[in-house]
Protein backbone atom coordinates (compact mmCIF):
# COMPACT_ATOMS: atom_id res chain seq x y z
CA UNK A 1 0.00 0.00 0.00
CA UNK A 2 1.34 3.69 -0.99
CA UNK A 3 0.32 6.69 0.94
CA UNK A 4 0.01 8.55 -2.12
CA UNK A 5 -2.71 5.94 -3.62
CA UNK A 6 -5.78 7.98 -3.91
CA UNK A 7 -9.25 7.45 -1.42
CA UNK A 8 -12.34 5.98 -3.77
CA UNK A 9 -15.40 7.74 -3.10
CA UNK A 10 -18.71 6.14 -4.83
CA UNK A 11 -22.58 7.86 -4.92
CA UNK A 12 -25.69 7.05 -6.62
CA UNK A 13 -25.07 10.82 -7.77
CA UNK A 14 -24.01 14.00 -6.33
CA UNK A 15 -25.23 13.61 -3.15
CA UNK A 16 -21.18 11.66 -2.07
CA UNK A 17 -19.81 15.00 -3.06
CA UNK A 18 -20.62 16.46 0.88
CA UNK A 19 -18.97 13.35 1.79
CA UNK A 20 -15.86 14.53 -0.74
CA UNK A 21 -15.79 18.17 -0.01
CA UNK A 22 -15.18 17.29 4.02
CA UNK A 23 -12.44 14.88 3.03
CA UNK A 24 -10.85 17.83 0.72
CA UNK A 25 -11.28 19.97 3.64
CA UNK A 26 -10.11 17.69 6.29
CA UNK A 27 -7.26 16.07 4.89
CA UNK A 28 -6.21 18.26 2.31
CA UNK A 29 -3.23 16.38 0.98
CA UNK A 30 -5.47 13.52 0.11
CA UNK A 31 -6.26 12.69 -3.79
CA UNK A 32 -9.59 11.56 -4.40
CA UNK A 33 -11.37 9.52 -7.35
CA UNK A 34 -15.41 10.21 -7.75
CA UNK A 35 -17.90 8.24 -9.24
CA UNK A 36 -21.66 9.22 -9.46
CA UNK A 37 -23.67 6.81 -10.86
CA UNK A 38 -26.01 9.43 -11.98
CA UNK A 39 -27.81 7.63 -14.46
CA UNK A 40 -28.85 5.16 -12.21
CA UNK A 41 -29.70 7.38 -9.40
CA UNK A 42 -31.89 7.41 -7.22
CA UNK A 43 -30.97 3.91 -5.72
CA UNK A 44 -33.83 4.66 -3.32
CA UNK A 45 -36.20 2.66 -4.48
CA UNK A 46 -33.86 -0.24 -6.04
CA UNK A 47 -34.39 -3.46 -4.99
CA UNK A 48 -31.20 -4.36 -2.52
CA UNK A 49 -29.51 -6.75 -4.83
CA UNK A 50 -29.69 -4.25 -7.77
CA UNK A 51 -27.95 -2.04 -5.01
CA UNK A 52 -25.25 -4.01 -4.21
CA UNK A 53 -24.74 -5.51 -7.68
CA UNK A 54 -24.25 -1.38 -9.03
CA UNK A 55 -21.99 -0.59 -5.91
CA UNK A 56 -19.95 -3.55 -6.90
CA UNK A 57 -19.69 -2.22 -10.49
CA UNK A 58 -18.27 1.20 -9.63
CA UNK A 59 -15.98 -0.45 -7.22
CA UNK A 60 -14.89 -2.79 -10.44
CA UNK A 61 -14.53 0.49 -11.89
CA UNK A 62 -12.57 2.16 -9.58
CA UNK A 63 -10.20 -0.33 -8.50
CA UNK A 64 -8.19 0.66 -11.57
CA UNK A 65 -6.91 3.61 -9.74
CA UNK A 66 -5.46 1.54 -7.30
CA UNK A 67 -7.48 3.67 -4.03
CA UNK A 68 -6.04 2.64 -0.46
CA UNK A 69 -9.28 2.94 0.78
CA UNK A 70 -12.97 3.25 -0.53
CA UNK A 71 -15.55 5.06 0.89
CA UNK A 72 -19.68 3.92 0.01
CA UNK A 73 -20.83 7.72 -0.03
CA UNK A 74 -24.59 6.36 -0.22
CA UNK A 75 -26.54 5.53 2.74
CA UNK A 76 -28.80 2.79 1.11
CA UNK A 77 -25.50 1.38 -0.86
CA UNK A 78 -23.77 0.81 2.76
CA UNK A 79 -27.14 -0.02 4.01
CA UNK A 80 -27.48 -3.07 1.29
CA UNK A 81 -23.68 -3.18 -0.21
CA UNK A 82 -20.95 -2.82 2.58
CA UNK A 83 -20.50 -6.17 3.63
CA UNK A 84 -20.30 -7.45 0.47
CA UNK A 85 -17.69 -4.83 -0.91
CA UNK A 86 -15.72 -5.34 2.50
CA UNK A 87 -15.39 -9.14 1.83
CA UNK A 88 -14.25 -8.89 -1.66
CA UNK A 89 -11.19 -5.80 -1.09
CA UNK A 90 -8.35 -6.65 1.15
CA UNK A 91 -8.16 -2.27 1.36
CA UNK A 92 -10.63 -0.78 4.44
CA UNK A 93 -14.12 -0.13 3.04
CA UNK A 94 -15.78 3.02 5.19
CA UNK A 95 -19.61 3.23 4.85
CA UNK A 96 -21.65 6.18 5.94
CA UNK A 97 -24.50 4.67 8.30
CA UNK A 98 -22.62 3.85 11.97
CA UNK A 99 -20.32 7.12 11.57
CA UNK A 100 -23.27 9.43 11.35
CA UNK A 101 -25.36 6.83 14.16
CA UNK A 102 -22.44 7.80 16.42
CA UNK A 103 -22.13 11.34 16.33
CA UNK A 104 -26.08 11.52 16.43
CA UNK A 105 -25.39 9.82 19.98
CA UNK A 106 -22.98 12.27 20.52
CA UNK A 107 -25.10 15.50 20.10
CA UNK A 108 -28.57 14.26 21.62
CA UNK A 109 -29.50 14.89 24.73
CA UNK A 110 -32.86 14.13 25.09
CA UNK A 111 -32.28 10.55 23.36
CA UNK A 112 -34.94 11.13 21.09
CA UNK A 113 -33.26 11.00 17.10
CA UNK A 114 -35.02 11.42 13.78
CA UNK A 115 -33.14 9.74 10.71
CA UNK A 116 -34.72 10.58 7.16
CA UNK A 117 -33.63 8.92 4.24
CA UNK A 118 -34.29 7.24 1.14
CA UNK A 119 -37.10 4.29 1.50
CA UNK A 120 -34.14 1.56 0.89
CA UNK A 121 -32.36 3.10 3.68
CA UNK A 122 -35.51 3.63 6.46
CA UNK A 123 -36.46 -0.10 5.13
CA UNK A 124 -33.87 -1.54 5.87
CA UNK A 125 -33.48 -0.49 9.85
CA UNK A 126 -29.99 0.24 9.37
CA UNK A 127 -29.73 3.79 11.42
CA UNK A 128 -32.19 2.29 13.96
CA UNK A 129 -29.85 -0.99 14.22
CA UNK A 130 -26.89 0.63 14.70
CA UNK A 131 -28.09 3.45 17.29
CA UNK A 132 -30.23 0.84 19.24
CA UNK A 133 -26.84 -1.36 19.60
CA UNK A 134 -24.98 1.54 21.47
CA UNK A 135 -27.50 3.25 22.87
CA UNK A 136 -30.83 0.70 24.23
CA UNK A 137 -32.32 3.32 25.59
CA UNK A 138 -32.80 6.04 22.54
CA UNK A 139 -35.73 6.61 20.60
CA UNK A 140 -35.36 6.57 16.68
CA UNK A 141 -38.25 8.27 14.61
CA UNK A 142 -37.77 7.55 10.94
CA UNK A 143 -39.18 9.13 8.02
CA UNK A 144 -38.73 7.86 3.99
CA UNK A 145 -38.23 11.01 1.62
CA UNK A 146 -38.21 9.19 -1.63
CA UNK A 147 -38.71 12.98 -3.40
CA UNK A 148 -35.30 14.66 -1.96
CA UNK A 149 -32.72 13.10 -4.12
CA UNK A 150 -34.11 14.15 -7.49
CA UNK A 151 -34.72 17.47 -5.88
CA UNK A 152 -30.96 17.51 -5.71
CA UNK A 153 -29.72 15.71 -8.47
CA UNK A 154 -31.66 18.53 -11.01
CA UNK A 155 -29.91 21.07 -8.32
CA UNK A 156 -33.17 22.19 -7.47
CA UNK A 157 -32.07 23.25 -3.86
CA UNK A 158 -33.84 26.06 -2.72
CA UNK A 159 -37.06 26.45 -4.60
CA UNK A 160 -40.60 26.88 -3.49
CA UNK A 161 -41.33 23.58 -4.77
CA UNK A 162 -38.37 22.02 -2.88
CA UNK A 163 -39.70 23.71 0.33
CA UNK A 164 -43.37 22.54 -0.34
CA UNK A 165 -41.79 18.82 -0.94
CA UNK A 166 -39.75 19.30 2.39
CA UNK A 167 -42.60 20.54 4.15
CA UNK A 168 -45.10 18.01 3.57
CA UNK A 169 -42.16 15.45 4.15
CA UNK A 170 -40.83 16.22 7.56
CA UNK A 171 -43.40 18.74 8.65
CA UNK A 172 -45.24 16.78 11.15
CA UNK A 173 -41.91 15.74 13.17
CA UNK A 174 -41.60 18.72 14.85
CA UNK A 175 -44.02 17.51 17.03
CA UNK A 176 -42.27 14.95 18.68
CA UNK A 177 -39.56 15.57 21.18
CA UNK A 178 -36.60 14.70 18.72
CA UNK A 179 -33.56 17.18 19.34
CA UNK A 180 -31.31 15.50 16.75
CA UNK A 181 -32.17 14.72 13.31
CA UNK A 182 -29.85 12.37 11.06
CA UNK A 183 -29.55 13.12 7.12
CA UNK A 184 -29.41 9.41 6.30
CA UNK A 185 -28.60 10.40 2.55
CA UNK A 186 -25.64 12.24 1.34
CA UNK A 187 -27.63 14.37 -0.85
CA UNK A 188 -29.34 16.08 2.11
CA UNK A 189 -26.54 18.55 2.89
CA UNK A 190 -27.51 20.45 -0.27
CA UNK A 191 -31.26 20.49 1.28
CA UNK A 192 -30.10 21.60 4.89
CA UNK A 193 -30.55 24.95 4.81
CA UNK A 194 -34.60 24.48 3.82
CA UNK A 195 -34.55 20.70 6.27
CA UNK A 196 -33.65 23.32 9.43
CA UNK A 197 -35.93 25.80 8.38
CA UNK A 198 -38.82 23.13 8.52
CA UNK A 199 -37.60 21.32 11.70
CA UNK A 200 -36.85 24.42 13.53
CA UNK A 201 -33.89 25.81 14.36
CA UNK A 202 -33.39 24.03 17.95
CA UNK A 203 -33.03 20.79 15.89
CA UNK A 204 -29.38 19.54 15.29
CA UNK A 205 -28.94 18.20 12.11
CA UNK A 206 -26.28 15.06 11.95
CA UNK A 207 -24.76 15.36 8.84
CA UNK A 208 -22.77 11.52 7.92
CA UNK A 209 -20.48 13.77 5.56
CA UNK A 210 -18.88 15.45 8.40
CA UNK A 211 -18.24 11.89 10.34
CA UNK A 212 -17.59 10.12 7.31
CA UNK A 213 -14.79 12.38 6.57
CA UNK A 214 -13.99 12.23 10.33
CA UNK A 215 -13.62 8.59 10.16
CA UNK A 216 -11.98 8.43 6.70
CA UNK A 217 -8.97 10.60 8.88
CA UNK A 218 -9.03 8.19 12.20
CA UNK A 219 -8.50 5.35 10.01
CA UNK A 220 -5.90 6.93 7.81
CA UNK A 221 -3.90 8.40 10.63
CA UNK A 222 -4.13 5.28 12.92
CA UNK A 223 -2.95 3.15 10.36
CA UNK A 224 0.06 5.17 9.04
CA UNK A 225 -1.95 6.08 5.62
CA UNK A 226 -1.71 9.51 5.75
CA UNK A 227 -0.34 10.67 2.14
CA UNK A 228 2.80 13.38 2.60
CA UNK A 229 4.02 16.07 1.35
CA UNK A 230 3.67 19.23 0.03
CA UNK A 231 2.06 18.03 -3.99
CA UNK A 232 -1.56 19.65 -4.11
CA UNK A 233 -3.68 16.45 -5.54
CA UNK A 234 -5.58 16.86 -8.04
CA UNK A 235 -8.88 14.61 -7.87
CA UNK A 236 -10.49 12.71 -10.33
CA UNK A 237 -14.66 12.13 -10.88
CA UNK A 238 -16.33 10.09 -13.21
CA UNK A 239 -20.32 10.23 -13.65
CA UNK A 240 -22.63 7.85 -15.71
CA UNK A 241 -24.97 9.93 -16.71
CA UNK A 242 -25.29 13.18 -18.02
CA UNK A 243 -22.02 15.27 -17.90
CA UNK A 244 -23.05 19.01 -17.48
CA UNK A 245 -25.58 19.10 -14.66
CA UNK A 246 -22.84 16.77 -12.56
CA UNK A 247 -19.91 19.45 -13.48
CA UNK A 248 -22.48 22.30 -12.69
CA UNK A 249 -23.63 20.88 -9.21
CA UNK A 250 -20.11 19.66 -8.20
CA UNK A 251 -18.43 23.23 -9.23
CA UNK A 252 -20.83 25.13 -6.85
CA UNK A 253 -20.76 22.60 -4.21
CA UNK A 254 -16.56 22.06 -4.19
CA UNK A 255 -15.86 25.81 -5.37
CA UNK A 256 -13.40 24.52 -7.72
CA UNK A 257 -13.26 23.24 -11.21
CA UNK A 258 -13.30 19.91 -11.79
CA UNK A 259 -11.92 17.24 -13.91
CA UNK A 260 -14.99 15.21 -15.02
CA UNK A 261 -14.74 11.90 -17.21
CA UNK A 262 -17.71 10.61 -18.34
CA UNK A 263 -18.38 6.57 -18.11
CA UNK A 264 -21.34 4.95 -20.36
CA UNK A 265 -22.09 1.45 -18.59
CA UNK A 266 -21.54 -1.07 -21.17
CA UNK A 267 -24.01 -3.72 -19.84
CA UNK A 268 -27.93 -3.35 -19.35
CA UNK A 269 -28.69 -1.57 -16.49
CA UNK A 270 -32.26 -2.56 -16.20
CA UNK A 271 -33.03 -3.37 -12.53
CA UNK B 1 -12.67 -11.22 24.52
CA UNK B 2 -16.20 -11.48 26.32
CA UNK B 3 -17.76 -8.12 25.10
CA UNK B 4 -19.22 -7.99 28.84
CA UNK B 5 -15.62 -7.20 29.73
CA UNK B 6 -15.19 -3.63 31.19
CA UNK B 7 -13.53 -0.34 30.02
CA UNK B 8 -10.22 0.42 31.70
CA UNK B 9 -10.09 4.33 32.15
CA UNK B 10 -7.05 6.01 33.62
CA UNK B 11 -5.68 9.28 34.15
CA UNK B 12 -3.20 11.19 36.78
CA UNK B 13 -6.58 12.08 38.50
CA UNK B 14 -9.85 13.59 38.03
CA UNK B 15 -9.27 14.74 34.97
CA UNK B 16 -10.08 11.13 32.66
CA UNK B 17 -13.34 11.79 34.47
CA UNK B 18 -14.20 13.99 31.85
CA UNK B 19 -13.95 11.08 29.33
CA UNK B 20 -15.59 8.47 31.65
CA UNK B 21 -18.79 10.83 31.67
CA UNK B 22 -19.05 10.90 27.81
CA UNK B 23 -18.50 7.15 27.59
CA UNK B 24 -21.28 6.68 30.24
CA UNK B 25 -23.45 8.96 28.04
CA UNK B 26 -22.95 7.97 24.90
CA UNK B 27 -22.38 4.02 26.05
CA UNK B 28 -24.67 3.43 28.40
CA UNK B 29 -24.17 -0.02 28.44
CA UNK B 30 -20.95 -0.22 28.76
CA UNK B 31 -19.03 -1.07 32.26
CA UNK B 32 -16.11 1.44 33.41
CA UNK B 33 -13.46 0.63 35.77
CA UNK B 34 -11.43 3.91 36.50
CA UNK B 35 -7.85 4.73 38.08
CA UNK B 36 -7.26 8.17 38.69
CA UNK B 37 -3.45 8.36 40.33
CA UNK B 38 -4.35 11.41 42.28
CA UNK B 39 -1.30 10.32 44.55
CA UNK B 40 1.05 11.52 42.17
CA UNK B 41 -0.91 14.10 39.84
CA UNK B 42 -0.19 16.28 38.33
CA UNK B 43 1.71 14.38 35.67
CA UNK B 44 2.27 17.37 33.56
CA UNK B 45 5.93 18.49 34.92
CA UNK B 46 6.91 15.28 35.18
CA UNK B 47 9.87 13.53 33.37
CA UNK B 48 8.45 11.50 30.41
CA UNK B 49 10.20 8.40 31.82
CA UNK B 50 8.54 8.74 34.96
CA UNK B 51 5.18 8.85 33.34
CA UNK B 52 5.59 6.30 31.03
CA UNK B 53 6.43 4.33 34.23
CA UNK B 54 3.52 5.64 36.57
CA UNK B 55 0.94 4.33 33.18
CA UNK B 56 2.07 1.18 33.51
CA UNK B 57 1.82 0.89 37.10
CA UNK B 58 -1.49 1.62 36.59
CA UNK B 59 -2.60 -0.79 33.29
CA UNK B 60 -0.95 -3.31 35.31
CA UNK B 61 -3.22 -2.47 38.64
CA UNK B 62 -6.30 -2.56 35.86
CA UNK B 63 -5.16 -5.33 34.39
CA UNK B 64 -6.56 -7.30 36.70
CA UNK B 65 -10.30 -6.30 36.23
CA UNK B 66 -10.00 -7.98 32.34
CA UNK B 67 -10.47 -5.01 30.35
CA UNK B 68 -11.61 -5.00 26.77
CA UNK B 69 -9.86 -1.45 25.97
CA UNK B 70 -7.69 0.40 27.55
CA UNK B 71 -8.24 4.35 27.22
CA UNK B 72 -5.43 6.62 28.09
CA UNK B 73 -7.65 9.72 29.35
CA UNK B 74 -4.67 11.66 30.15
CA UNK B 75 -3.17 13.89 27.78
CA UNK B 76 0.67 13.63 29.02
CA UNK B 77 0.61 9.57 29.70
CA UNK B 78 -0.48 9.44 25.76
CA UNK B 79 2.04 11.78 24.78
CA UNK B 80 4.69 10.03 26.68
CA UNK B 81 3.10 6.07 26.77
CA UNK B 82 0.72 5.34 24.89
CA UNK B 83 2.74 3.55 22.04
CA UNK B 84 4.70 1.46 24.46
CA UNK B 85 1.47 0.36 26.62
CA UNK B 86 -0.09 -0.28 22.80
CA UNK B 87 3.34 -2.84 22.72
CA UNK B 88 2.75 -4.37 25.39
CA UNK B 89 -1.48 -5.58 26.07
CA UNK B 90 -3.34 -7.30 23.44
CA UNK B 91 -6.25 -5.12 23.57
CA UNK B 92 -7.10 -2.14 21.98
CA UNK B 93 -5.70 1.22 23.72
CA UNK B 94 -6.95 4.44 23.06
CA UNK B 95 -5.44 8.08 23.27
CA UNK B 96 -6.70 11.21 23.97
CA UNK B 97 -4.01 13.49 21.58
CA UNK B 98 -5.21 12.17 18.23
CA UNK B 99 -8.90 12.55 18.62
CA UNK B 100 -8.93 15.90 20.20
CA UNK B 101 -6.59 16.89 16.97
CA UNK B 102 -8.68 15.60 14.36
CA UNK B 103 -11.64 16.91 15.81
CA UNK B 104 -9.73 20.50 15.94
CA UNK B 105 -9.65 19.79 11.81
CA UNK B 106 -13.38 18.81 11.78
CA UNK B 107 -14.37 22.44 12.96
CA UNK B 108 -11.84 25.10 12.18
CA UNK B 109 -12.57 27.06 9.42
CA UNK B 110 -9.45 29.78 10.00
CA UNK B 111 -6.78 27.31 10.22
CA UNK B 112 -5.81 28.58 12.91
CA UNK B 113 -6.12 26.19 16.11
CA UNK B 114 -4.83 27.28 19.72
CA UNK B 115 -3.91 24.05 22.53
CA UNK B 116 -3.56 23.97 25.53
CA UNK B 117 -2.01 21.56 27.59
CA UNK B 118 0.66 20.64 30.96
CA UNK B 119 3.95 21.71 30.09
CA UNK B 120 4.47 17.97 28.97
CA UNK B 121 1.96 17.47 26.17
CA UNK B 122 3.10 20.87 25.27
CA UNK B 123 7.48 20.75 24.70
CA UNK B 124 6.18 17.04 23.49
CA UNK B 125 5.29 18.65 20.50
CA UNK B 126 2.14 15.72 20.01
CA UNK B 127 -0.63 17.81 18.90
CA UNK B 128 1.11 19.86 16.79
CA UNK B 129 2.56 16.57 15.13
CA UNK B 130 -0.91 15.26 14.89
CA UNK B 131 -2.77 18.65 13.50
CA UNK B 132 0.19 18.93 10.92
CA UNK B 133 0.63 15.22 10.00
CA UNK B 134 -3.12 15.35 8.45
CA UNK B 135 -3.44 19.12 7.87
CA UNK B 136 -0.40 20.91 6.38
CA UNK B 137 -1.62 24.13 6.34
CA UNK B 138 -2.74 24.47 9.75
CA UNK B 139 -1.77 27.56 12.18
CA UNK B 140 -1.46 26.01 15.44
CA UNK B 141 -0.79 27.82 18.67
CA UNK B 142 0.30 26.24 21.78
CA UNK B 143 0.67 27.31 25.59
CA UNK B 144 1.72 24.96 28.24
CA UNK B 145 -0.86 25.65 31.59
CA UNK B 146 1.02 24.05 34.50
CA UNK B 147 -1.29 25.84 36.97
CA UNK B 148 -4.70 24.37 35.98
CA UNK B 149 -4.40 20.86 36.95
CA UNK B 150 -3.85 21.71 40.63
CA UNK B 151 -6.69 23.79 40.27
CA UNK B 152 -8.73 21.32 39.55
CA UNK B 153 -7.83 19.15 41.21
CA UNK B 154 -8.62 21.06 44.39
CA UNK B 155 -11.97 21.22 43.44
CA UNK B 156 -11.26 25.05 42.29
CA UNK B 157 -13.33 25.26 38.82
CA UNK B 158 -14.91 28.84 39.84
CA UNK B 159 -13.35 30.96 42.01
CA UNK B 160 -11.88 34.42 41.44
CA UNK B 161 -8.69 32.87 41.54
CA UNK B 162 -9.34 30.76 39.22
CA UNK B 163 -10.71 33.46 36.70
CA UNK B 164 -7.03 35.02 37.16
CA UNK B 165 -5.04 32.16 36.33
CA UNK B 166 -6.34 31.28 33.81
CA UNK B 167 -6.80 35.22 32.16
CA UNK B 168 -2.91 35.59 33.03
CA UNK B 169 -2.07 32.17 31.23
CA UNK B 170 -4.21 32.35 27.97
CA UNK B 171 -5.93 36.06 27.88
CA UNK B 172 -2.91 36.25 25.45
CA UNK B 173 -4.34 33.90 23.10
CA UNK B 174 -7.28 36.39 21.87
CA UNK B 175 -5.03 38.27 19.79
CA UNK B 176 -4.40 35.17 17.31
CA UNK B 177 -6.54 34.60 14.74
CA UNK B 178 -7.46 31.06 16.00
CA UNK B 179 -11.65 30.10 15.86
CA UNK B 180 -10.66 26.64 17.67
CA UNK B 181 -8.82 26.11 21.00
CA UNK B 182 -7.87 22.64 21.66
CA UNK B 183 -8.78 21.66 25.27
CA UNK B 184 -5.33 19.64 25.19
CA UNK B 185 -5.51 18.17 29.20
CA UNK B 186 -8.39 16.03 30.05
CA UNK B 187 -8.47 18.16 33.57
CA UNK B 188 -9.28 21.26 31.38
CA UNK B 189 -13.08 20.73 31.02
CA UNK B 190 -13.81 21.38 34.28
CA UNK B 191 -13.16 24.70 33.84
CA UNK B 192 -14.73 24.97 30.50
CA UNK B 193 -16.86 27.97 31.27
CA UNK B 194 -14.03 30.37 32.29
CA UNK B 195 -11.72 29.70 29.51
CA UNK B 196 -14.83 30.20 27.52
CA UNK B 197 -15.31 33.50 29.13
CA UNK B 198 -11.50 34.47 28.74
CA UNK B 199 -10.99 33.59 24.92
CA UNK B 200 -14.02 35.11 24.13
CA UNK B 201 -17.56 33.79 22.75
CA UNK B 202 -16.87 32.84 19.38
CA UNK B 203 -13.93 30.23 20.23
CA UNK B 204 -14.89 26.59 19.85
CA UNK B 205 -13.57 24.77 22.87
CA UNK B 206 -12.28 21.29 21.64
CA UNK B 207 -12.65 18.59 24.15
CA UNK B 208 -11.02 15.77 24.19
CA UNK B 209 -13.41 13.69 26.26
CA UNK B 210 -16.19 14.19 23.69
CA UNK B 211 -14.29 13.25 21.01
CA UNK B 212 -12.07 10.30 22.73
CA UNK B 213 -15.86 8.45 23.89
CA UNK B 214 -16.66 8.58 20.36
CA UNK B 215 -13.12 6.95 19.33
CA UNK B 216 -14.43 4.55 21.88
CA UNK B 217 -17.48 3.84 20.26
CA UNK B 218 -16.25 3.58 16.65
CA UNK B 219 -13.68 0.70 18.01
CA UNK B 220 -16.05 -1.04 20.12
CA UNK B 221 -18.95 -1.09 17.41
CA UNK B 222 -16.49 -1.60 14.11
CA UNK B 223 -15.02 -4.57 16.12
CA UNK B 224 -18.18 -5.80 17.30
CA UNK B 225 -17.48 -5.99 20.92
CA UNK B 226 -19.87 -3.56 22.43
CA UNK B 227 -21.65 -4.80 25.58
CA UNK B 228 -25.31 -6.27 25.12
CA UNK B 229 -27.97 -6.93 27.59
CA UNK B 230 -30.45 -4.80 29.27
CA UNK B 231 -28.21 -4.72 33.06
CA UNK B 232 -27.09 -1.49 34.19
CA UNK B 233 -23.55 -1.28 34.77
CA UNK B 234 -21.68 -1.05 38.06
CA UNK B 235 -18.60 1.03 37.79
CA UNK B 236 -15.93 1.26 40.03
CA UNK B 237 -13.38 3.50 40.64
CA UNK B 238 -10.12 3.52 42.18
CA UNK B 239 -7.56 6.27 43.58
CA UNK B 240 -4.15 6.71 45.22
CA UNK B 241 -4.41 9.34 46.55
CA UNK B 242 -6.98 11.18 49.45
CA UNK B 243 -10.15 9.28 48.58
CA UNK B 244 -12.65 12.24 49.80
CA UNK B 245 -11.57 15.41 47.41
CA UNK B 246 -11.86 12.76 44.80
CA UNK B 247 -15.41 10.99 45.69
CA UNK B 248 -16.66 14.55 45.78
CA UNK B 249 -15.58 15.84 42.65
CA UNK B 250 -16.57 12.34 40.92
CA UNK B 251 -20.10 12.74 42.36
CA UNK B 252 -20.31 16.17 41.40
CA UNK B 253 -18.99 15.65 38.30
CA UNK B 254 -20.62 12.50 37.09
CA UNK B 255 -24.32 13.13 38.89
CA UNK B 256 -24.44 10.01 40.72
CA UNK B 257 -22.79 8.51 43.82
CA UNK B 258 -19.46 6.15 43.11
CA UNK B 259 -18.24 3.14 44.29
CA UNK B 260 -14.59 4.10 45.37
CA UNK B 261 -11.29 2.00 46.31
CA UNK B 262 -8.22 3.35 47.73
CA UNK B 263 -5.38 2.23 46.52
CA UNK B 264 -1.39 2.92 48.36
CA UNK B 265 1.05 2.66 46.11
CA UNK B 266 3.77 -0.63 47.97
CA UNK B 267 6.35 1.25 45.60
CA UNK B 268 8.54 4.02 46.26
CA UNK B 269 6.68 6.83 44.19
CA UNK B 270 10.02 9.57 44.24
CA UNK B 271 10.46 10.47 40.27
Amino acid sequence: MFVQQPIAILDSGVGGLTVAREVMRQLPREKIVYFGDTARAPYGPRDPKVVTRFTREIVDYLIQYRPKMIVIACNTATAFALEEIRAIVDIPVVGVIKPGARAALGRTITGCIGVIGTEGTINSGAYEHALLEISPNVHVISEACPLFVPLVEKGNFRSLQTYETIRSSIGHLRKFPMDSLILGCTHYPFLADVIQEVVGPDINLISSADETAREVSNILQDQGMLARGEVIPVHQFFCSGEPQMFKSIAQQWLGEQIELTPVVWQVPQIG
